[in-house]
């Protein structure tokens, strides 16, 4: 096998979970490090910013800077400068996508938007969906930053971003545009940022629906962890395989 | 034509459209008193009580006393009532709906519960949401009042019942029982509380997809008004018509 020329790695079920570094997480980036392989962190979440990922990551001893980071909505702020530059947005959501928003030159607003961009916002409100499914109604472009029906937390499954979304989808008639993993568009930002090509790229991650996946739609090679989401059982009915599979980091040292 | 029994009878778009009487409601409704012919406004508002609308129905001058109303929040405590007497209840909605619970003999509980019911609330939360979630996870009967997507407002089309119940069904996987009209559960419910049967009963309404399905769902004879949601214009290629339409309610008013 010849070494992969850079690494797109997923964070959360990957490199931690929750507050606490998986196993061998911080010797596979340093390994990367050491060998100077470029990598990308790249996470369906939508709530952090660049600088608060790396932030955690640095804490927990894995080398991380925040351009090394690309989450789901610096990937919306990115597709909306390709549909419109400077555009008018409303948008639902946390620091991570005001941030990502303000960074890629977009106003923010409260009515006659282009766009509209939902992500994940644990202070929503009736009157923020309501002013969404106006806005769509009135024609504005509806992005969402990923699918994800659930997130995994303390309590049990809470919902999650694709859950909110849902309502102005349904309410509208509309579906939008999602940014986030499984989807391929954000898996082109991030190669288009590592400078590779997919074919010497390799993706990891843990959960199949949403990592693999995109690693799949993408066309690249693509590395599962069962330290995550999806247990190993899954494995054998999975409909297409990732391209390899280990029980933890340490065991894809060698191939580094 | 003999003279129907009794009447079942939508309010908004059919008595009135917002704070003002429609043209003949109280005239229809004068006439039905006059030869004792029971009648029951059935309303897919969950937010209300029993009072609260007739209290506004009769500022209108449009006779009704709160046994006269039948609304969905008022169904899904009875329902919830036939499943489970003294259920434990998770509720997200407004004064009608914990209103009907309460008289119905529930306990609203946080945690631990037999039911789930959600209905209209413009103070939802994603706490609120977030709770819903884990409880019908854990096993809770999930119910919603109604599957309206949409509430039309002097705004605009805003986020009905029906989407923001969409949160729990996608993020759980779970499809509620939808309580309100076109379900024909609630039809049910109506002609037992008048005491009459199907077929010498007139269901009255302008929302051909929900007022009108009910009836149809229900068997009953339908009588449809172009003064609210559905307009004439789409009656032609209505798949299954009402048995009778009128302009305004004074057409009708000979055959009471």
């Amino acid at each position: 096998m010849t070494p992969y020329q850079a690494y797109v790695i997923d964070l959360d079920g990957t490199m931690y979970r929750g507050d606490e570094p998986l196993p061998f997480a911080r010797a596979f980036v340093d390994k990367l490090a050491a060998k100077h392989i470029p990598y990308l962190f790249l996470t369906n979440n939508s709530s952090r910013t660049q600088e608060q990922i790396a932030a955690k990551l640095e804490h927990m001893g894995i080398r991380c800077r925040p351009e090394n980071v690309l989450t789901t909505s610096i990937a919306a702020a990115i597709f909306i400068n390709q549909q419109k530059p400077g555009a008018r947005c409303y948008a639902i959501g946390e620091d991570g996508l005001f941030d990502a928003l303000k960074k890629e030159g977009h106003r923010i607003a409260g009515d006659h938007c282009d766009v509209v961009v939902i992500g994940m916002d644990r202070d929503l409100t009736y009157e923020k969906l309501s002013r969404a499914c106006l806005e769509v109604q009135n024609g504005a472009l509806f992005l969402s930053t990923n699918g994800d029906v659930t997130i995994p937390t303390e309590r049990g499954l809470e919902p999650g971003n694709g859950a909110l979304t849902s309502v102005i989808s349904v309410s509208t008639g509309k579906d939008p545009i999602f940014i986030g993993k499984p989807e391929s568009l954000i898996m082109d930002q991030a190669l288009k940022q590592l400078g590779t090509d997919k074919a010497s790229t390799l993706l990891v991650g843990d959960n199949y629906d949403t990592d693999i996946l995109a690693g799949i739609h993408a066309g690249m090679d693509t590395l599962m962890v069962f330290t995550g989401v999806t247990p190993y059982e899954r494995y054998p009915s999975l409909p297409e395989k990732p391209t390899y599979y280990v029980n933890q980091l340490n065991e894809w040292l060698p191939h580094i």
